[in-house]
């Protein structure tokens, strides 16, 4: 029961209403695999630059990631993004993102890796995640991330992703963008007419919707006025949501809603620091105790 | 058990993205009256004038509702609000609000209504608000709502509301406004500690939260791709909610809940037509239904 990913793993600059951090460990790949190793191993395919320092790495390798995929680019540093919240965290934007060859990277799966039976298509570029996808050797079930730069610049690439992927994890102004669909409820549907049976609209602190073939399951956030940082959390909402669904026999609804649940929650702990410091304060005992609060809040008994 | 509401019946002219309706009834307290009445019987208080149609009041009282407290003012016409929602309704805009002397209304509850159990003081000025609280005898429960307007020009006589009633009901962003906090958690709590130990914020699309004691519970929207016009939709959430509340022996987490959800259901019928088109073409039954559906979406069984 093993889960592969494939990513971003950079350097974060992060600038909050309140404060700022300089080249702490981000990424999306790296947010994901911290956050789903609560729940299975998984195998990280990425790249590093010659910036990147071992201490990172075995932050990762201590919690059971495998690292066998990440391959080291000594021509270059790493990928690198630079960017500042608003007041109360409402907007974000970009002041630097360089992608030191991120774009142009083709990525390499290991022979132990091929039969990974669950795979996560980070929100890297449609032609890295369709490069993964071509070396797998039939998942069971495929998942995969967007963000608005390949939505804007590989729109037909990403196309030929949706036809291949059975649950598309994006945030609402993305879904919104790919979609040109104002509405939600008419977004998350378009997008699973593109392909995916399953859609999950990611919200930030309104939580998320999911789709799944014809039924919408909206999940409020973990409600917290602990907000630190809230980079990551909608990878490490993805992390744990797969990694949950990765060690379990089957789909139902059931086990669709825990895992939302698990997503909801181990977000709420990413939002509470710097990089992946929420989560490195925690066990899964304080995932689970959270988990029965949040059900006791939605009357989830 | 009955419900006294007191607050704005109103024309609203209304414009939203694809169609426009002019001098349709609206009014705060006529949305609320209209959703409780699926659950209470509701004895309603407030002023109309010389322009309302006995039709529009028959709409009312065929529902059940007591209008015995509704004076007309031969003097002048009725409250009147136009509006406009810009694109997919993420804001709207007051174009015109005739108050028509709302404001300086002395509201009078007739004898048979001053012993009601429950008390919901709508949008209404805090001075009409603390003049029907005075005429009632000891209500068990008091509920109270509030807008932007009443929080600009009369903050100090709405904190002595504050100060008086047992549940808040207020839109995301007039929670901001009243307690200058921009993260809605602690704008919640910051309510909380100026008097009502219940506080319901409002999200619109995004659902609630509701603030109990030291517990929050968040409550996602009914996902819907037919929203026709929001206008109602926070006043009929609280009348369905009273209006359950009214009728149960006692207020625990569970009965609090169920009264959040029907909330939350009503406020899903009213935002699919104008005025109260939304909830007179539905029954008991229908809310049933999709209570029913709603909780099968957030896995409660």
């Amino acid at each position: 029961m093993s889960l592969l990913a494939v990513g971003t793993i950079a350097f974060d600059s992060i600038e909050t209403p309140t404060d700022s951090r300089i080249r702490i460990m981000g990424g999306s790949a790296t947010y994901f695999s911290y956050a789903a190793a609560f729940f299975a191993p998984v195998s990280l395919v990425g790249i590093v630059g010659k910036d990147w320092p071992d201490s990172y790495s075995r932050l990762l390798e201590e919690r059971g990631i495998d690292l066998a995929g990440v391959v080291r680019d000594l021509s270059q540093d790493s990928y690198f993004w630079h960017g500042r919240y608003t007041i109360n965290f409402q907007d974000r934007e970009t002041l630097e993102c360089q992608l030191r060859g991120f774009d142009k990277w083709v990525p390499i799966v290991p022979e132990q890796f091929l039969r990974s039976r669950f795979v996560f298509l980070g929100a890297a570029s449609p032609t890295v995640q369709l490069q993964t996808l071509a070396q797998c050797n039939l998942p069971e079930f495929v998942f995969a991330d967007t963000v608005d730069m390949w939505i804007e610049t590989a729109g037909d690439d990403l196309r030929c992703v949706l036809a291949r992927v059975n649950c598309l994890l994006i945030n609402d102004s993305e879904a919104r963008q790919l979609t040109s669909e104002q509405d939600l409820v008419r977004a998350g549907r378009k997008i699973q007419a593109m392909g995916p049976t399953m859609v999950v609209i990611k919200k930030g602190e309104h939580g998320s919707l999911f789709f799944h073939e014809g039924s919408i399951f909206p999940c409020p956030a973990f409600p917290t006025d602990r907000i630190v940082d809230p980079t990551g959390a909608g990878d490490s909402f993805a992390g744990a949501m797969i990694g949950y669904l990765t060690c379990q026999p089957k789909l139902d609804r059931r086990v669709l809603l825990n895992a939302i649940h698990y997503g909801t929650v181990v977000a709420s702990f990413t939002v509470g620091g710097f990089s992946i410091e929420g989560l490195e304060a925690i066990e899964m005992s304080d995932i689970e105790e959270r988990r029965t609060e949040f059900r006791n809040m939605l009357g989830v008994d």
